[in-house]
């Protein structure tokens, strides 16, 4: 592995090149402080406060990667990927929070939006936005994954992209909202019941069914996403979250909630997110998203400028609670290094890996392998592939492969 | 206390109320689910996918409040702070994290800006920012506040305003960049050093002394802020990083560390920044800053519409570590009641505390009271002025009090 936790020196050489193009650049020669002094910005009186920040102009490409699949015609359908590569930590910013949308994003009144609860319950019950805001709430983190994330690492010929605009239609916020089952209590739910049908109020009314016991478990009804209220594109002013689950079962512009007998068959669960197996039959509902992980830097698209010592950086996640172990090779498979984690306290969501690491200059093979507490291992591209039919598009968790060449430059690779 | 953890049906008749205005508003009426799908929203194709989210328009309102106490000749002087009474959670948004700028917000090219670290060391090292995100990071949630938050809560009168415009001059982000060891590790440093010097990018440059040990210890050198690049307003393109130390140590724009054998006693630690204590002398370094609370909701400017169950939300935080435990009271201090907390695995970071409380209609006075790891318990208004001159303005991390009238109307008051 040329692991080298212990010394640190090593990054000097590094650094210094990056300075100067030699090893000598990042020494400071005499006078070094009074060259720092000649930046403009040093000599002019800095920019007024705002009342709500943006990022540097300098920072302007970091954006998200849009996914729109009928291009003009429907310009809001489709997803947009989170910018992984240029992303560090958990958090995920929610200017650069995945989105995935059937029929773009409505811009809702939360004056006028309503929450209504019913079907097989003692008393129906219609929610303000104002309401739901008097409510007792909790605060957790939790990651929210499209259950055809990576579903491009499936194509015949691996693409050369960014890591963000393969395995980026996920994210992971802290969450507020109210526990799902309190407002289910307050309705009292009938014996009879043991589904609920969740609908948004986006044009698609897009809708899906979900067992009571994960209403009943860890489900919120979210108001707050870091801090803030909602953005529109996740939901504004209110929307489920299932964590660990597909996404879009998590419905954003919650508007409806109704107690069922049995599952509706919405278009939704019909139409999509079904998982063709080899015998031609189809697996209706995979609600859970799979253990995983990729490594983000260095990543596709991205080139190490000479050898000398690296931090291998990237995220793990399960949708079954925690992750126990993210091992990392360079060599393609053959051995296994344990990475540090940060953050693995928390359940389903991001957990960052860290693993230092030389590259002496040679050909090398990058791949990390996750590990939940459910003791669930991330499976090769070949087991997970035997397990469905060809045309399967969903809950692609596989190891991810980054070829990392001679000259430096990382290549996606299916390995 | 009132405390009704169980009886959730409670919240029912006051949410009712909230919906229309009387107990059966929020029973469904029939026929609900069509009166739900009158909304415009849900009739038209939604907007299109953006490639840097924002806020819903019908959150404009929330914005830092801006103290400028030289108005317009020095609009970029002063400090804005978070408003805590929209937020929820434990993370600030980035846009609204708190700013405390002596000279505006500097515009900063990352690929001309440097850090130089000199002084007592073996090898001054100079990096770029390009250098400096290939190294090594660690990811960590911290608060950070201004030494002289709540000063406001120290004048003759309680101002009746929004309580992020009194206790907002903090806040707390995920913080993710290169522990400040090992780039020392790398200058080599000289066994007579002591001391850092911190010096920022801004036209004041903003300067600080610091204890090595601290700068050994937990600081960092920070280049993300909750997930993506630090904003301008937080330091881009890097920022010092002291968690749980007065917020102006934590140095924004970073572009010089230079290690001494003593305390260099800078403009910004020797004209500001030191506490008067009541025998005439003046206590020069007071770093960590002490262990506090404040209720965020209900909070000074808000109302309670009726008598019912409500949920007191707040924050708590220490520089000395964990919290162990925030109690609230209702009556002015004479009974208190444990709340529950959440993120409080996370020492030097936010806490958010809970606890549902039934307004029966009677005035109240409600306070929090926060204990942390190490034992240390906030202290009274009275206690806390005890210690210092009258002119104090730094370190205020005394028991806040908001009273609950019998009409609803929470006012701030001195108790």
């Amino acid at each position: 592995m040329g692991e080298d936790r212990g010394n640190r020196r090593r990054f000097l050489a590094q650094s210094a090149a990056l300075v100067g193009g030699a090893a000598s650049g990042s020494l400071a020669p005499p006078g070094a402080a009074q060259e720092l002094a000649a930046q403009p910005w040093e000599r002019v009186y800095g920019a007024p406060f705002t009342g709500y920040g943006q990022p540097s102009r300098f920072e302007a490409s970091v954006q998200r990667h849009l996914v729109r699949p009928y291009g003009d015609l429907a310009p809001g359908s489709g997803a947009a990927f989170a910018p992984l590569e240029s992303l560090e930590g958990i958090i995920t910013p929610s200017s650069l929070h995945n989105i995935r949308n059937h029929s773009g994003t409505p811009e809702i009144d939360p004056k006028a939006h309503r929450l209504l609860v019913h079907g097989l319950v003692a008393k129906p019950l219609m929610f303000s936005v104002e309401a739901l805001l008097a409510y007792p709430m909790t605060t957790r983190t939790h990651f929210v994954e499209c259950s055809g994330n990576s579903s491009r690492a499936l194509a015949p010929q691996p693409a050369q992209v960014p890591v963000g605009a393969i395995h980026g239609n996920m994210s992971c916020s802290e969450w507020t909202g109210i526990p799902l089952r309190v407002l289910l209590d307050e309705a009292g739910l009938a014996p009879s019941a043991r589904w609920l049908l969740a609908e948004g109020a986006d044009s698609a009314h897009m809708s899906r069914s979900i067992p009571l016991e994960k209403a009943l478990d860890d489900a919120l009804v979210a108001l707050y996403q870091n801090g803030e209220r909602l953005r529109p594109e996740q939901g504004y002013p209110v929307r489920l979250l299932l964590p660990g689950w597909e996404g879009n079962m998590s419905v954003k512009w919650l508007r409806r909630i109704k107690a069922t007998a049995e599952p509706t068959h919405t278009k939704d669960e019909t139409s999509k997110y079904t998982d063709p197996l080899p015998d031609g039959r189809s697996l209706q509902f995979t609600f859970e998203m799979g253990v995983k992980s990729v490594i983000t830097r260095p990543s596709s698209a991205m080139a190490l400028p000479r050898p000398g010592l690296y931090e291998i950086s990237g995220l793990a996640w399960s949708g079954a609670g925690r992750i126990r172990q993210v091992e990392v090779s360079t060599d393609g498979g053959a051995t296994w290094t344990v990475a540090s984690l940060q953050g693995e306290e928390r359940p389903k969501s991001f957990v960052r890996f860290r693993l230092p690491w030389e590259w002496t200059g040679k050909s090398a093979l990058l791949q990390s392998r996750a590990t939940d507490e459910k003791g669930r291992v991330q499976p090769s591209r070949k087991d997970w592939a035997a397990r469905y039919a060809p045309d399967m598009r969903y809950h692609n968790n596989t190891i991810v492969s980054w070829a990392l060449a001679t000259d430096g430059k990382v290549t996606h690779v299916y390995a």
